[in-house]
């Protein structure tokens, strides 16, 4: 079902071309998609996910939908740049991990009568480029809407095209997404950057230690940590406070339970164990994962 | 084909179920069990992964081989308990996730005569206790013996009977073994652990969300964090030193990037990241892992 006459993608990669699989597998629009590099385009082109055009402002002209999918520290310019092309009455939305950075950078590019609704598609993998999409990529996976003074009907539009395209929407402030990102997802993944960095530096334990005996738990970190550098160095210096107060309770934290193994406090070790089993329970319980051992991984053990 | 007569399993948890199937799946020995938990041998005689007897005595008496599959903090216990009752010539092994306290607290209790080869498979799941168990736990997965002064036949026969039941054997000494697993696999737990606390105290973000949203590489922590508490416990207080001394570079390399995300150095955020993407190419590459875009679990997206 059309959901939009044209949508325009901007930034084609992991994200736009998965956006583009699946906007055609569910006939949700015409998409046209632009990168500013152009083996970039080109291979997008090849790939045939959308219309490639050659300019921003052929991308956008337009289009009832223009999506942002640029690096987060990349919004503002491009908004800037695109903005004396948008058509009245559009729709601006982007797939940043950070709301309240986005919004500052682009909302006051804005022309007058057209919308601006931000958005997070909850959704990816370790690869990027616009070789690495797939139609199924938001299946069942959480899009988190913006809405801080957004247009309603211009809103529950959005939510009908991410819907189209497999996901669940939910709605929120920009201030509450960045806290909760910064708690389940950018400061794991500055953990998991930080622990594999170490691994590195350990002259006694070498690289083919490392890779061979990998199955306990470390292997799932350098899965994490090898996402996008340039998409995750824009992450934290957008979400800045946020991460800063995660981080500094999970020093806290962490300095607590090495103090229990420094003096050999094996009561506080196991309560905190303990505690953090019930919240492992509830996500295999909302579906978010399977119960299956390990996914056949292996690997839990010590 | 038969590796040892008979074998004794002492601890019937997941480790032992897994062995008491993968033995008979091969046909390595005969095996018999025994768990200070009458409850628990009653749920290991109903699943029939090896023959249950009622006590230690009986279940060493005759053994060829005796695997130590208890909590490393019950290991010198039970080693002094059972040594009266060894058979003179037989091995007795472990599969303790800390090498050198095992060492400390098991090799006083070994009569002469009797071999001590101490073990340690890199497999497991996120499940615990005796129905946990599956005849392929070990399948492609190392497992890691010591040779800190083993006899050698003693030795080669113990690889022999995990390659039986399929595992690849590494052989080293236990300090070095010790320290690698502190990198690889109980520093990262406690990580885990850590971060999954963390995110259970942030008021402002409530319980359904953290559950909802941790698509997110979140995700991984909480599984990685719901393993036996009372294993991880014995863990971290037995391989304190190797532990801190991990714990005491992580918290460095931590406040390095903390100070980078506070003062806005890109740069070094960048580079940090560009570094760690190369582990995880080895790991791939040795197949200790899929290159499937995140196992099409989703979720890398900050």
């Amino acid at each position: 079902m059309m959901i939009y006459d044209r949508v325009a993608l901007i930034g084609l990669g992991l994200i736009a071309s998965s956006m583009g699989h699946a906007i055609k597998a569910a006939g949700l629009a015409n998409a046209v998609g632009f990168d500013t590099d152009a083996s970039v385009r080109q291979v997008a082109r090849d790939v045939g996910f959308c219309t490639v055009v050659d300019s921003l402002a052929e991308a956008v002209a337009g289009a009832d939908l223009v999506v942002l999918a640029v690096p987060v520290g990349a919004m503002g310019d491009v908004a800037a740049a695109m903005a004396p092309h948008l058509k009245p009455g559009a729709t601006v939305t982007d797939v940043g991990s950070v709301k309240q950075a986005v919004i500052a950078a682009v909302a006051p590019h804005i022309p007058t009568g057209v919308h601006f609704v931000p958005g997070h598609p909850l959704a990816g993998t370790e690869y990027s480029g616009p070789r690495a999409g797939f139609a199924t990529l938001f299946q069942d996976r959480w899009c988190l809407l913006i809405d801080d003074g957004a247009d309603a009907d211009a809103l529950s539009r959005l939510r009908t095209f991410w819907e189209g395209m497999g996901a669940n929407v939910d709605v929120m402030d920009a201030a509450h997404h960045d806290v909760v990102m910064a708690v389940v997802s950018h400061t794991p993944h500055l953990i998991a950057y930080t622990m594999v960095g170490v691994a590195e530096h350990v002259r006694r334990v070498s690289d083919s230690e490392i890779v061979k005996y990998s199955a306990s738990g470390f292997r799932d970190f350098t899965r994490i940590a090898s996402s996008d550098p340039t998409m995750w160095r824009d992450i934290f210096l957008t979400n800045k406070d946020a991460v800063l107060d995660i981080l500094g309770r999970f020093s806290e934290e962490l300095f607590a339970l090495q103090r229990a193994i420094r003096i050999g406090d094996g009561n506080h070790l196991h309560d905190y164990f303990t505690r953090t089993r019930a919240i492992r329970r509830g996500i295999v319980e909302a579906r978010q994962d399977t119960a299956a051992p390990n996914f056949g991984r292996g690997g839990e053990r010590g």
